[in-house]
């Protein structure tokens, strides 16, 4: 998927919101686990919920690999059934990956190619020939850990190398990596008066913003200083909209939580 | 495994070599492709060969996952052929992981209980919170990246961080994590001179060394600086062994390699 594709998708929908699918077998709905595939069918039902509200959809593969190859399999059903019934949507692999050269190229085959996603997430520590090989996938798009949300951010990413903060210096320098076009940035949203600083560097790239809700980010704050000219920004809510109930109504409670973000983001378009 | 029973084992095999299992189809012997599951095959060959000769094996995820769902299992059959025929051996999971407290437990799960590796590959980016949920298994061990053996490692670990280089901050920052014992390190073996200022932070942490060989690093310099009193070195192999060979005597072939490095070590213990 293009950018552009995304942006109009924004316009149409009126939304950027994200939603994380990290499916924990111990939150789902009970009745859910007399299923066959108690994962697949959760996220269908999300899906089939929410999809007019969101323009993007992440499934965190931790939540996936830690019921092997089960898992996988009901990953590879949830990528495909976006994939074939929601081609619009633009699609996340929260991965988290990043290594040598020729052994990113095999993570990028993975989820450009195997799995199809529109992007992946990618830590930048292993520098230029961890990044460049998923960067050089045409219309795919390689989300690079800057600022991340949690408390640990603050171990690394906010200190200063050579005078300058870590995450910054992680930006500037892969703006020089080849593609570059293909980069988009997590920033959290637990750190919004960031946003600015980021914004001086990047003033378009898109960021994806987590720790809205659950981990205590205003959306207020991040759109102050986070939207570009072309929105720039995907917010992600996962907690906060899929284990908004467990009961039956899951879903339905689900697109409500949806619909409450979408609403405050409007206001912003 | 203890890092007890680690070092017992290297005295006894008069070995600290690490075989990296980075199975390429396109790099295997023609005639296994005919078999039903040609990663496994090659990799039950490569460890029936060289079990006697190396103290660790080590699967690099992508590898596998580029494979989909028939790559995990094959992951799958290779760790359980290694911990029923050889549980003595040290198995690393090459995964390169790290997330947000929660997200990191789950892969934790995912590599220590489902699969049930002896220790798993860490990425720093992320900080404390993501790198504990792993050092929270007892008898299990987190291999952190320090110094990767990659020419991107100098974009930033190697640039100083409030005057201290990044990766000698990350070596001092995850000592005050809780469970720290747990906590192996990567460190390139293309640095070799950098080992000298390491083991001043860390003077007994097992070191896991990639880039000897295929990479250009050499084993000699690494032994010279990184040797610990209870040796405190892994030095992995992958391509070097592996692939050594491609026709039907690869198995031999790769045991052949591997005895030499072997024996380049013997000298040193």
């Amino acid at each position: 998927m293009t950018t552009e594709q995304l942006v109009a998708q924004i316009h149409k929908k009126k939304s950027f919101l994200c939603i994380g699918l990290d499916v924990d077998l111990t939150k789902i709905p009970k009745h859910l686990l007399e299923t066959e595939d108690p994962i697949f069918e959760f996220n269908k039902a999300i899906i089939d919920a929410t999809h007019h509200l969101c323009v993007a959809y992440k499934p965190n593969i931790a939540f996936y690999e830690a019921y092997g190859i089960d898992g996988w399999k009901s990953l590879k059903k949830t990528i495909d059934y976006l994939n074939k019934n929601h081609p619009e949507i633009f699609t996340i692999a929260d991965a988290k990956r990043g290594d040598i050269g020729n052994t990113s190229s095999m993570y990028a085959k993975a989820f450009f190619e195997d799995l199809a996603f529109d992007s992946v997430t990618i830590a930048p520590y292993m520098g230029k020939d961890s990044v460049e090989p998923f960067l050089a996938f045409p219309n795919k798009h390689t989300i690079l850990l800057a600022l991340t949300s949690n408390q640990g951010a603050f171990d690394f990413q906010t200190k200063k190398l050579e005078n300058q903060e870590l995450y910054k210096q992680v930006i500037e320098t892969s703006k020089t990596y080849e593609n570059s076009e293909n980069l988009m940035y997590v920033v959290g949203a637990t750190k919004a008066s960031y946003f600015k600083e980021i914004r001086k560097i990047i003033p378009n790239s898109f960021l994806l913003v987590p720790g809205v809700g659950a981990q205590g980010g205003s959306l207020q704050e991040v759109c102050k200083y986070g939207l570009s000219s072309n929105i720039g920004l995907l917010i992600n809510s996962s907690r906060g909209i899929i284990y908004a109930s467990n009961a039956k109504d899951f879903a339905e409670v689900a697109a409500q939580k949806a619909t409450d973000l979408k609403n405050e983001m409007q206001e912003f378009l």
